[in-house]
């Protein structure tokens, strides 16, 4: 049996996961909104043989209701506006041949049926390489373009989610994988008896099916999921196939390995079906030295204000401006957005003594995702080191700015982790799940 | 000045329009799910230079809930599956160069917001080549898949879809086309002064804003529309740049192209902005006997159930069934579904003195829309016609199956109309709106 190797999947928040990674004198700030951009750095990420490209979604400008009341906009940082991801997906299959294809989508607004449709018809038209981050909306601005003035509660925001997901992979189950035999002499298109009717009445949902759609190629989507709340690690360990997690500090990435595999096993799910991939940026160059010098660079870039915005929507309903910013971070009341980032926050800052303008720059930097900045060898060391002692099973790429930094890992550190047999050096299938070595689930209407 | 010319639209309602073409020896049934078979038709649309390729669109399975109660399905037609159209014009934009690309999505069910999302990103993602086919429903199926027992009714569904236009393209203005420095040096990202927030409070949705997407490159993409009602002429005549209709009679095409065309004019905008297409099924090839020949080939395929399916769900509350087949079309009961195509099957049938039988045969054929059967001269001759008499600004193509018919059209036909300097040898500009010679609209919350 071939040794374990390391799931990787690049992660898309453009301009930058910095904060100021836009302004670097290598990025290309217009990758938000060019095709062609995210054409080539797809063909990047595909020739590194990564996983999957995976893009982050909020359905709302981020930062349209700022807390701060200075004005509705975010004037300095972009991570503003992108193609709606799953329409950029679709538009990326034809251009790609092996990568995987994810897009966020929230489940707390809009509907199941519309979005079985659109997940399904890309596996279709990528040949099985489409992924769906299943979120529950992390940011309030969306509730005004719902017809909503706020988020629903988290708790209910998941109770929704859960529902959601059964219904969706449910129509995603409408028809057995033989049901069109579309037989010219005998004129039968459809076999009705392999077509079938969900008939879901739940607490959040009406919805008979079928959905107009044949089954997926990977009988359905890749499942994504990323909160890590208690109700959010239920909704992970029994839906995803891949977990999008925040952990930094190796103990806590151990320690919630672990929860969310036994978890799975209780749901009946064997343990390696889920694969959990921890938020990495990996700033690099050839020598440390250079990696240390675009660090620095990105650093001074950034902007106090705009740190600060990130840090005070994780701040529920305490408005951080009211304390001094070279203070303590004061203790923080729930918040209804993203409670296990919060606390992920709060600990961070009791643990180092950091003041809040430090927590804002920590934000502002990697999104609170681990991050080390190093030669190559020195990334995959930490790779490798969280990789081989029950961390993770391998990890979602962060990048400061586009497209220099994926770039320099594909030429870098790949090959590193390559030499050291931790990465693959082909693509193992054809379809996502293939390569991720999870099954294709089986259809639940199905005679077994 | 250029004389006038014809707008041509290829429409897709996959694996055929005619009931029984995706059994025609020269059919490929499996260009409904087929990705690599739609990338093909586009590409010949294309070097037909025809102005877009068009998606209709069902948010159901049509005939999930059959009105004969033999069954939820129809096993014998296709027009069950296929790629949803939004997501599957986006995987076609890189695929192509020049050719608009129309997808249908219904205001019916589903937000404003994500629609705007979608479409907007397409526009983008394809340099603007996005057009959307706004609908009102015309299927029930539909109603059960998105918690409802029903269709709201027609006029509702009408009130609603004028609203859900009001937002979307108010959404779509939400920021002005510089609003996007990027610059670097000066650390502007976004420019404030040109974002607006569009805080539309109706009847039906309350959606804060902005969008977060850049104007689109066309100002925002095509407005295409296919209602013929009463309360479906007011919303085309005021919101749709091109309207695809059914007239088949060529004094109801005169009445139908000077109303809409006048109803424009009071609604402030110039006539010539609104590009009036009816449907049109050519069947055709070398000569008129080899057009003969399919026909007949294509008509002894016909099969009276599944026709009779298409003509049971016009006929409201009535069933079909109860009388006999070869006699006279009754009096039918409003449609909730479909007021306009209703009308036209009941002023044909008196008209033509036509039996139930024939209505479902002539449904079968050319979903009701006109249909000449004639050598390459003839079909240029009956569309000269109908274009130099006021009729039409060009035409909706419809094709029995896939690919061959829409082959057969770009090498027969075209070439025809391009002698007579009926049709362009090459595309006018890069954008669906250039093609069509229409105006970019201007953004409403811009300084004139
Ligand atoms: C690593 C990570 C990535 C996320 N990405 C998104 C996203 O792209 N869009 C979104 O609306 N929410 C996103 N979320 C938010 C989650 O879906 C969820 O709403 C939020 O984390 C609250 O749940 P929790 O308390 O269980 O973490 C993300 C969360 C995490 C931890
Ligand atoms: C030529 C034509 C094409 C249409 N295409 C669609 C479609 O793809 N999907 C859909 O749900 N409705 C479609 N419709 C239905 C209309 O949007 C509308 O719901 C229906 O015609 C009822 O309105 P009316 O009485 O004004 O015609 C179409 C209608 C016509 C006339």
């Amino acid at each position: 049996m071939p040794a374990r190797q390391m799931k990787l999947g690049a992660f898309f928040l453009t301009p930058g996961s910095h904060s100021a990674g836009w302004r670097h004198r290598d990025a290309i700030p217009e990758t938000d909104m060019s095709f062609a951009h995210y054409i080539a750095a797809a063909q990047v990420a595909e020739r590194g043989k990564l996983d999957c490209i995976f893009f982050q979604d909020t359905a709302a400008l981020n930062g349209s209701g700022d807390l701060d009341g200075t004005g509705p906009w975010r004037p300095r940082t972009g991570r503003q506006v992108y193609p709606e991801p799953a329409t950029l997906i679709a538009a990326l299959a034809p251009m790609t041949k092996h990568i995987g294809l994810v897009a966020t989508a929230t489940t707390t607004y809009g509907e199941p049926y519309t979005l079985a449709r659109r997940f399904g018809s890309v596996d279709h038209i990528s040949g099985g390489r489409a992924g769906w981050n299943l979120v529950t909306s992390q940011i309030e601005d969306e509730a005004g373009n719902f017809g909503h003035d706020r988020h629903p509660d988290h708790a209910l925001r998941y109770e929704r989610a859960e529902e959601f997901f059964d219904v969706v992979t449910g129509l995603w189950d409408s028809f057995e994988d033989d049901a069109f035999p579309r037989d010219k002499e005998t004129g039968q298109f459809l076999d009705p008896s392999k077509g079938h009717i969900l008939n879901h009445e739940g607490k959040h949902f009406r919805v008979r099916g079928p959905l107009n759609l044949p089954r997926c190629p990977q009988g359905r989507p890749v499942i994504a999921q990323a909160g890590s709340s208690e109700v959010g690690k239920r909704l992970a360990s029994r839906c995803a196939d891949m977990i999008f997690t925040a952990q930094s500090v190796l103990s806590e990435g151990q320690e919630f390995y672990a929860d969310v595999r036994a978890r799975a096993v209780a749901h009946g799910r064997a343990a390696d079906d889920v694969k959990i991939m921890p938020g990495f940026m990996a700033i690099t160059g050839p020598t440390e030295a250079a990696a240390r010098q675009t660090y620095e660079e990105l650093q001074a870039l950034i902007d106090d204000t705009t740190a600060m915005k990130l840090l005070a929507r994780l701040c529920g309903d305490l408005n951080i401006y009211d304390h001094p910013i070279d203070g303590p971070l004061p203790p923080l009341p729930p918040s209804n957005a993203a409670k296990a980032r919060q606390q992920h926050l709060v600990e961070k800052a009791a643990r180092e003594g950091l003041s809040i303008r430090q927590m804002a720059r920590y934000l502002g930097t990697s999104l609170g995702h681990q991050m080390v900045v190093g030669s190559p060898t020195q990334v995959a060391d930490v790779m490798q080191a969280w990789f081989e002692s029950g961390a993770c099973d391998g990890f979602m790429l962060l990048f400061p700015f586009y497209t220099k930094p994926l770039e320099d890992f594909v030429e870098l550190v790949i090959p590193e982790l390559q030499r050291r047999g931790l990465f693959r050096t082909e693509y193992e299938g054809t379809t996502l799940r293939e390569n991720l070595g999870i099954p294709v689930p089986r259809n639940r209407f199905a005679p077994r």
